[in-house]
């Protein structure tokens, strides 16, 4: 597998994060997951634009520019002689000294490896109770690498049998899956958290409120236990949840039929 | 400057994290940032407690037990020839292919580096407006290399002149500085908040509630500015707070009687 690190292309196994890098140290950098289908890498701009947002917060300079990216993401492309693929770009702060303030002249580190594709399953979900997704930070707005609420809540999925969670944030309200937007069929009304309940913009969710007329508003659990269908997006596609808590819900073909549309 | 790593010391600038290691890639991970006073490492028992609670929590089982890190910790001081010092202990769960649920096969990561220690100087603090800690999260309870709402915390204090920041929690109050616990003197008793509050269970902070019966309450924004004084305590020592939101705090002496009594 070769990897593009900073501006070159490498063998993976050769590949090095400094372990001085605040991104190991502290979480610190971003990244977005791109989907590639037959060879076009889709929905770029959104994700650069995303991308571009979260830098901004963090006040990470990015030595690459949109078009360095764009090519470099196209070069990890080739590399791998992938057509279906997951790419997935992460950037950095980069190597520091100990200590929580960053250093303004530090190096941020940019990074594009590349998957195969697969098509991701209907989801046996659970609502998450072993934590809560903090709509209060701004980090619930961007792509951030600090993703342990949402493994604690896949270790939880995993645990009590389940194959995806749900995360609540801190009032108690529907946020997203562990690493997905929901969308819940309400009395005959395709509904989704707004972003100010924990829900990060995703991008697909973003295209389904356009041009499906999907209305954002805040769910409660028990919003989501009488739903007619729940599916979940993210940029890797559009799943049903079939069980939710244990309880098996209908396949009524939703996600599928909007899989088609978008 | 040498580094040990998955068991042997090594260069840090031939050091390598694995690029798909999931502490650099999603902030899997957990660290302790220890003093080590005249050769001396303090308080490692409640450090590697404090450790392994969120390696439970996380559901990593690392490599190295305590007596092999205990082990570990020596000889990166020694390898480094220092003997006042800041030892930090970072383990991630290492390289896996992406995605976000944990391969229970994978192999942690575990890593030690060593820095000079310089006592931390007195702090001019700003009340961060621009995220909040989650309370309602486990992982405010254990010492995760999630750390980006205290970077951006940070980052506030810098900008509006300050140089450490105090985060409140989703509910409001207080919950802790960026990397410190808070302690204040309000008419005549010392109190701290909770760790329910989001306050991380510090250990110099359980020292103060045992030896010297501080109170844990919760505190509101306007309690701090009733201190007659407030200081901040981390594992690297106890330093006051010489103004808040750009207001003077009167320096009364009682972070230097705390740290020579501990």
């Amino acid at each position: 597998m070769k990897i593009w690190m900073d501006g070159a292309l490498t063998d993976i196994e050769k590949a090095r994060i400094d372990p001085r890098d605040r991104g190991f140290t502290l979480g610190d950098g971003l990244y977005e997951t791109i989907r590639v289908s037959d060879g076009r890498i889709l929905r770029l701009d959104k994700h650069l634009a995303r991308l571009a947002a979260g830098l901004r917060l963090l006040r990470i300079a990015s030595p690459f520019d949109e078009t360095a990216l764009t090519r470099a993401l196209g070069e990890t492309l080739d590399a791998n002689t992938l057509s279906d693929a997951v790419l997935r770009l992460t950037i950095s702060r980069g190597p520091a000294a100990r200590g929580m303030a960053p250093d303004p002249a530090g190096q941020p580190t940019t990074m594009i490896t590349a998957a195969p594709y697969s098509r991701p399953g209907p989801s046996r979900a659970v609502i998450a109770t072993a934590t809560r997704r903090n709509e209060h930070s701004p980090l619930s707005q961007v792509k951030s690498t600090n993703c342990l609420d949402s493994v604690l809540a896949r270790i939880e999925a995993a645990e009590r049998g389940g194959d995806e969670a749900i995360l609540l944030n801190t009032a108690g309200r529907i946020a997203e899956a562990s690493a997905a937007n929901l969308f819940a069929l309400i009395g005959g009304m395709l509904v989704t958290p707004p972003v100010a309940d924990g829900a990060l913009p995703g991008i697909l969710r973003a295209e389904i409120i356009a041009r499906l007329g999907a209305t954002e508003r805040p769910l409660s659990p028990a919003d989501l236990t009488q739903s007619d269908e729940i599916f979940l997006t993210s940029s890797l596609g559009v799943r049903p949840v079939i069980s939710l808590d244990g309880r098996v819900i209908p396949a009524g073909g939703m996600a599928a039929r909007i899989a088609a549309e978008l």
